[in-house]
């Protein structure tokens, strides 16, 4: 039988060692062909390039893995991937590991989860993985059995049409297991460090604390990564809200 | 009483003729602070700027309405115009008028949607206003009447807790009426133009066309966008897929 195709990006790009750990685990279980931004990406949400013109680099070639740069954002990366560069249809795609939460809100903002959700969209399953770490040398190492068990389920199981998975990880620690949840409600908040130029005019830099609106709710992905559990959150990309349509005709009629 | 304050913010940037057609409509309505992205950033998303300084650049100033630029996103501008700009917070969040459509899965992409999304993360009612027309020229005014229409109805009314909407129109025509829809099901294909630069080597250019994969559907926005009438769909930022947390549960147990 043919080895299952796996395609792999991310948002910290190419270099970043959350993408290589994820290689590795992926090239045990498939072939693997990783297309990630050229630098790192963070915060691109599903942003795409418009008015420039995008390359494709390799990178490097290791056993059963192939690795290639592109000069532009997750969902890029994605998008040329399946455009020029897999050959075939993958069987599933891989995002991460990301370098930092993309829990509760953050999914919104994530590249990691940007090019999960375009995979999605394109009808391949799909699974962004992070780890709540945002240092470089994060310690990847306490995942790998957790990925390598819920990249395999997924390539034996499929997943619901229109849905892809945020995976998130607590640092430090080895997870004492994982759960299937719903992202916490929440919001950021002191979002802007204030400066002042040299010529005496402001500037802002993003900053901010991750406000948890209902930390005692253990149906939430915030709750659980708070006791050392991983969480698993189904995400649906297509954003209409079904159920709100006849609360919103009310309104114009 | 106090008129009502209006944040207005668009992804075509603080010069695009769409941001002022959609100033000059809500002046009448409340007070206006425009704050846009100070060059073209479509297809933008969520996106915002995690790793550099931003500034905020006063534009102009007419009757009932102040306009600032920001050397970033369209979520930038929201995220520093609360920060910064607006003082009190706003009554209501405009979007728009974007230069495109952002019907069906556009909406994903769209950093006029990003900015909407992200003023209804903050608990400001929102709303993303979009011309099926990309030209720099298109002509916006067949649709003042239903932009004010809606503007002044959802300030009556409101919305539903964690709920925009995306409006779009109908370009070349006065539209006949407006419906709220649901997106529909589609995708972008043919996403790549193919060169080769002065040296030999290959690179890429995002161009395609949208395959519409349910063309005889009453209940989508493009079905009624091609029938000249404007399309409501009512978006939920939040993407938890509630509804399948007991089938990828399943997969996992």
């Amino acid at each position: 039988m043919e080895r299952p195709l796996i395609l792999i990006s991310n948002d910290d790009g190419v270099h970043a060692r959350g993408l290589h750990h994820l290689i590795d685990i992926a090239r045990n279980i498939g072939d693997v062909i990783a297309v990630a931004p050229d630098a790192p990406r963070s915060g691109q949400s599903a942003a795409l390039t418009v008015n420039a013109p995008l390359r494709i680099v390799p990178h490097s070639e290791t056993d059963g893995a192939k690795v290639f740069s592109v000069t532009g954002t997750p969902v890029d990366c994605v998008k040329l991937a399946l455009h020029a560069i897999t050959g075939r249809r993958p069987d599933l795609m891989l995002s991460g590991i990301n370098h930092g939460s993309n829990a509760a809100v953050n999914n919104l903002y994530s590249g990691t989860m940007g090019a999960a959700m375009e995979a999605c969209l394109a009808g391949i399953p799909s699974i962004g993985f992070s780890l709540l770490d945002h240092s470089p040398d994060a310690d990847f190492d306490p995942l790998t059995p957790f990925i390598d068990s819920i990249t395999r389920r997924v390539l034996e199981k499929g997943l619901p049409e229109g849905i892809c998975l945020n995976v998130n990880f607590p640092k430090n620690c080895t997870p004492l297991g994982v759960k299937v949840l719903r992202a916490a409600e929440g919001h950021w908040t002191e979002e802007y460090a204030d400066y002042t130029d040299p010529h005496g005019k402001p500037f802002y830099w993003l900053t901010g604390r991750f406000h948890n609106e209902e930390p005692d709710c253990p149906e939430t992905d915030e709750y659980w990564l708070a006791r050392q559990y991983g969480s698993i959150v189904p995400i649906r990309p297509g954003q209409t809200a079904l159920d709100m349509i006849p609360a919103i005709d009310k309104i114009f009629c």
